[in-house]
């Protein structure tokens, strides 16, 4: 079995409102000098099969079919053991 | 400035009808050998501040008191500089 961990975040550049409100949220708080708060996704992925490249490329495919939207989104992936 | 990169993810046990969704939505796109998904948030947040001690407690301070739910979530803090 493999795992993997995908990030999903904002492209630079765009408008990321529910950071920003976290950020006010934040300040609101009391919490001083959070200059930029992104805010993204994190998936744990448990795959049956142990091929890695093989691996690899199906989460790609994945996270360009379903997980991120690639027009605002980048993804990352990291598999694991 | 520090950056800090902060993941919140649901403890074990803890339901998950979001990673449920995706992982039934991956097999209906034609993926086999999803065995489980779990989705969490990724969230990065620049300070101002250079102290790294004081902004661990800072940021642990913050996902006590907004960005994480401690009944049902776990978070990990990372500092980058």
């Amino acid at each position: 079995m493999l795992k993997a961990r995908v990030h999903i975040t904002l492209k630079p550049g765009v408008l990321d409102p529910q950071g920003k409100a976290v950020q006010h949220s934040l300040s609101a708080l009391g919490f001083d000098g959070v200059e930029q708060v992104r805010q993204g996704k994190y998936i744990e992925i448990d795959l049956a099969d142990g091929d890695r490249t093989l691996a690899q490329e199906r989460l790609d495919a994945m996270c360009r079919q379903l997980l991120a939207n690639t027009v605002i989104e980048n993804y990352a992936i990291d598999i694991l053991e």
